[in-house]
């Protein structure tokens, strides 16, 4: 029994002007709307993962309360559980499933709140990474919707050293003979291993292996870290499902559409909701300073750098409760305000 | 006609104990020895650079001034130039070169210097990256012949986040099919594009892209560098004699030997050179803390970081001019101390 919900979209057309047929969202939610319809809060998911591997931010002693908030968790598209590269019927399946940027994401979200649940006010938008992208689009698109937006290690804008950080990835993995131009016939097992390895140099920090952390995490050496943790997630993962998520990671733009033209100033000051914007001090790839510019444009925002030496993974509670502690009472204080 | 000469070191014994026949040292002087000897410099070489790579530091209107100095600029074993996997003799071709550490390399440097030219005495060692790196090994294991050491963009032990940095480009390059268990019998041409890739988001710094400072190099797009700055350079490059710097690179260590017994604060502080030290202010894998690090135990060193933002790259004249002035000023202090 799957514990997660599905709601259909019918044919829906992308921002690229493209058809996605028989689309669909995956979601989960954690609780009970009430009668006013009035604590909503939304609680998007990044790359690679699942709604099931974020719940952890979800409990009676957190922030993300279910016994206060009525909690949705929608997957993202290409994760695997919404319509991904890996479960579209023909033609849209594996190689051929269409490019589908994090706007698209947000507004069948934003479907799937007022058709399923007629839903016209959130409380809070939150995620990490890609989740936090999806979080500025929430509040640049909706403002008249979203109370709130805590965007946590991600931008409003895919950064052009973030980018090229994915083009290092997706290249490791095409440089797999079993990539064969998109379709990936076999598994890329030498491709996903490397895949591994980058992601292990730059989404932890450089000081968290100065400070050994992975012995904290219970890795004896480097190598037992990047096979038992890294490599064994990895090997996991469906390769054309993430090439469609590195695809929207890279185009992650508020911006980039009609309503904004290019304009990232001007969509950054649309963004009416009270904001906490969330970047680890340590992170390479989603840094501090990117966010830094972006704050400067939001009318009602504030920037609090977690000071976490976990990088990018900073707020995981299977690693570093500090940075969860952090994390919850910045979320709490955000949505008491 | 080759610019360079050669010395032959006949069989050697490596480190590791096992036996390199034939081996030999390719190396560059500039200009004269001056009678007392008392004038030489060395310029050690980088990671996939020989002697012509790095000559633009050398100039009359420079630090390193060969109407001043003598000059010798040793090439790095593997470098293609120096005995390597590209043209070492059976049975230590390509995938069976053996494994040489930093310590091997400068062991036979000094053999140059003395067997060759009789020198006692260097003014200065000094080099970028691994060529970094070769200074702090000559200067932890000649204290009684290096006067001053100045290692720019290098740690004297490579980081564990950089080694982990260094398993993701060697996975990359692995996981292309003309691998073949190290043999290399094709060129990997997908391989190298994503060793490529990689450099580029490692190499520069976020702040580098921030700031678009590729435009600045005559690039008109992120892809175009990609490709005409980076992936040009990576397929000249001969995969195994990458893999076997990448090796040396992974476990430079000054303390790696029976003399120091891996005590990396003893082995510091055996460097009685006067030493300075000039990490990038935004190099992403030999940053400054590191570095910071070892000078706290290094008897006559300072940390001097260069206020670059071009990531591992300061100081190439063809990006940075203000970064060329500050190493050159550096330098010349240095040298009149």
């Amino acid at each position: 029994m799957p514990d997660y919900s599905i709601h259909d979209l019918g044919d829906i057309k992308l921002q690229s002007g493209q058809q996605l047929q028989k689309a669909f969202l995956a979601y989960k939610t954690y609780d009970t709307l009430d009668a006013k319809k009035s604590n909503v809060i939304v609680y998007t998911t990044p790359f690679g993962a699942q709604h099931t591997d974020t719940e952890w931010m979800i409990g009676t002693d957190m922030a993300l309360d279910p016994n206060r908030y009525f909690i949705i968790s929608p997957n993202m598209f290409g994760n695997g559980l919404s319509i991904s590269p890996s479960n579209a019927p023909p033609p849209h399946d594996r190689g051929r499933f269409p490019n589908v940027t994090l706007y698209d994401n947000v507004v069948q979200q934003q479907r799937l709140l007022r058709e399923r649940f007629g839903i016209e006010r959130v409380q809070l938008v939150t995620g990490f990474s890609m989740g936090a992208q999806q979080a500025f689009h929430w509040g640049a698109f909706f403002p008249e919707m979203v109370e709130r937006i805590a965007p946590i290690c991600g931008s409003a804008k895919t950064s052009r050293h973030n980018f090229v950080f994915l083009e290092s990835v997706k290249a490791a993995l095409m440089a797999d003979p079993a990539f064969r131009d998109g379709w990936f016939p076999d598994k890329p097992e030498r491709g996903l291993r490397a895949v591994a390895r980058a992601y292990a140099a730059w989404a932890v920090s450089q000081a968290f292996y100065r400070e050994k952390l992975y012995e904290k995490l219970g890795f004896a050496t480097i190598e037992d870290f990047l096979v038992n943790a890294w490599e064994v997630n990895m090997l996991c993962r469906d390769a054309n499902n993430m090439m469609a998520m590195w695809w929207s990671w890279q185009h992650a733009d508020i911006s980039a559409n009609d309503h904004y033209g290019g304009d990232l100033k001007n969509a950054l000051g649309a963004i009416h909701a009270r904001a906490l914007v969330m970047p680890s001090a340590t992170d390479c790839y989603f840094t501090v300073e990117d966010n830094r510019q972006e704050v400067r444009h939001m009318p009602n925002a504030e920037l609090r750098p977690i000071p976490s030496i976990w990088g990018h993974r900073a707020g995981n509670p299977m690693q570093s409760p500090e940075d969860l502690k952090f994390l919850n009472g910045a979320l709490r204080e955000l949505l008491a305000s």
